[in-house]
């Protein structure tokens, strides 16, 4: 079976790793000249809205399925057109717009931060005396690892912020004091069949994942996937589908969600059974789901804008090293490492000497 | 890192898959039209002594490795002249000649079943005067799987086994009444360091690996170790070496040598820390070698001739499908399949219902 896959970065990478031991092949379109999936699959290199080169992709692949959640609604409903495509489109279309996502939310019923849409400096007045201070003002569309995000503390913020994002549709969100970000990891089968992953508990450091641990009895656990199963359901989801929430107070407070295998999945290459990139192939291929449980303790680390020297990684024990062959740069994710251990205390020991080594490589 | 393989089949593929994650590329020789790893590499379609083949070969890599061990002895010596090569050239001789393999075994004290050189009808004759009935018939050179070998059971069998066998060099074994055979995969690394996997369990039929079980405490462990040892530092050895024993009244008896990863290690991808594949690369490319301990109870089925359907392997809990892209096609190995599982009473429910897919799926 031929996948294609729009985008060719690291997760098309992961994706097209995981898939050849299934016999699959793939196909790729992304516009970057140097796409760090290009060796793994044919690679159209070409802009998202390029029909041309959408009708040779559709052409080349039995299903599609994207890796990249920013890809142009027009993209993705010309290629359902022609092929089946998981996930589908209004899922995309949900995720992009950070409004029509916590509607979602509340339509559903999961808890969100006070959230207010922004049009206007006057609006953003108005929404700052209902969310109250500290508030985090966002582009409604195109943000990741904290771009297109302000936090405002002070009245005084107020005026920066607008000036570096009031060009966009913004949404104002109530800051959330949480006392740990968590993220669930679920995916459905073709055939309506789900599966859970363990909740990882994430740490961000300057808007950027740094460390993913999956929880192995969280207390959250079923509370999460009730509100991924809830998303999932109304969305006709197909694939792995990433839900961030904040914890606060104990609860539960939906972030944002992630049409795609996501970045605080990574560790289940070894952690789990089966890994998410294997997962959301099968249920794309419409394959049955494999085990989603956990082999023991494990977490993951990224490297942000350089790697560690390999050998320097290799050399401690359980680690499994993942470098994207991708230039360095600040702020990019060029790779992680997995940690496996057999007890917390050896899973501990061995990610604070990786923290070490990625903190220490950063650019 | 660039990586040069001389061969692109399922041991090539799966080094490839492995490599990837470190940030390694990939070139290959291969005179196939179809090499099932071309597709994860730049491929050089070549016989393995043309030489402006192997010239471009040299020139786009780094260091260069081998997955086929019936390499021609002048092109591992091309190859060796002008890039780093490992395994060295002499562990290909020594293997590809099962008399000086046995000679080898001898000088280093490890027991082999009694041998003899067979170059004349008559020498047959006196050669079975001394191993006795039965015993095994092989060419001394390229034969695997059962292939260049026949049993003589009585006397009437050795005029049919010289007529098909007889135009080559020939080697007479004794017949070990072996309880079972195991093998030692052990990998070496630049700088001397030494891992070995767990010993494995291997069922043949048909002259044909169909079932690998590593063996988590195995009496014979630390004897095979030794073994192995003996023959790694004597041929100065980089990379993973597996050594394949006949245990006879719960004695180690040396079968052969292959000079490569090895079917028997397939499990390791996720039963073990880290695979031989990886370890294989580590060791070539002068990183630290990973861990070679077990996770859990895991075990491998081979798929003969054609594969079972992978939507029915997907359903087995625990099932990693590796299918290696290839035509079917009577007795070759065209995937396998490792289970992994919690307990040792999973492991054997689960391989059974493999197998019995594997077997219904032969051709």
């Amino acid at each position: 079976m031929k996948i294609g896959i729009l985008g060719a970065g690291q997760l098309g990478r992961m994706l097209a790793l995981a898939g050849y031991p299934l016999a699959m092949r793939f196909v790729f379109v992304d516009p970057a000249e140097d796409a760090c999936a290009a060796s793994l699959g044919e690679t159209l290199q070409a802009p998202y809205l390029d029909e041309t080169a959408l009708q040779a992709f559709c052409e080349r692949c039995d299903v599609a399925t994207f890796e990249f959640e920013n890809v142009p609604a027009h993209t993705a409903e010309f290629v359902a057109a022609r092929r089946p495509l998981h996930p589908p489109p209004q899922a995309l279309a949900t995720a992009q717009d950070r409004l029509n996502e916590k509607k979602l939310f509340d339509d559903l019923g999961i808890p969100v931060p006070r959230y207010l849409p922004v049009a206007t400096r006057q609006a953003l007045d108005m929404a700052v005396r209902i969310t109250g201070l500290p508030a985090v003002l966002k582009t409604r569309r195109m943000g990741y690892d904290g771009k297109g995000q302000a936090v405002l503390r002070k009245p005084d913020d107020l005026d920066a912020a607008w000036a570096a994002l009031g060009a966009q549709p913004l949404i104002l969100e109530a800051f959330v004091p949480f006392e740990r970000e968590i993220s669930c990891l679920a995916v459905r089968g073709r055939g309506g069949e789900l599966a859970f992953y363990p909740v990882v508990e994430n740490r961000h450091r300057d808007g950027i994942l740094r460390l993913s641990t999956p929880q192995l009895a969280d207390p959250l656990q079923a509370q999460a996937e009730d509100y991924a199963r809830r998303v999932i359901e109304k969305l006709d989801y197909v694939g792995v589908l990433a839900f961030e929430f904040f914890v606060a107070e104990g609860q539960l407070f939906a972030n944002e969600i992630a049409p795609r295998v996501h970045n605080s999945g990574h560790w289940s290459i070894e952690g789990a059974v089966c890994s998410q990139f294997e997962n959301h192939l099968r249920a794309v291929a419409g394959l049955p789901l494999g085990s989603t449980a956990a082999r023991g303790h494990s977490a993951m680390v990224n490297f942000i804008g350089s790697a560690p020297d390999t050998a320097a990684l290799a050399a401690i024990e359980g680690v499994h090293v993942h470098l994207y062959d991708k230039a360095a740069k600040p702020k990019r994710k060029v790779g992680h490492a997995t940690v496996t251990a057999e007890s917390g205390e050896a899973l501990a020991e061995r990610v604070a000497r990786l923290s070490a080594l990625a903190d220490a490589a950063e650019i």
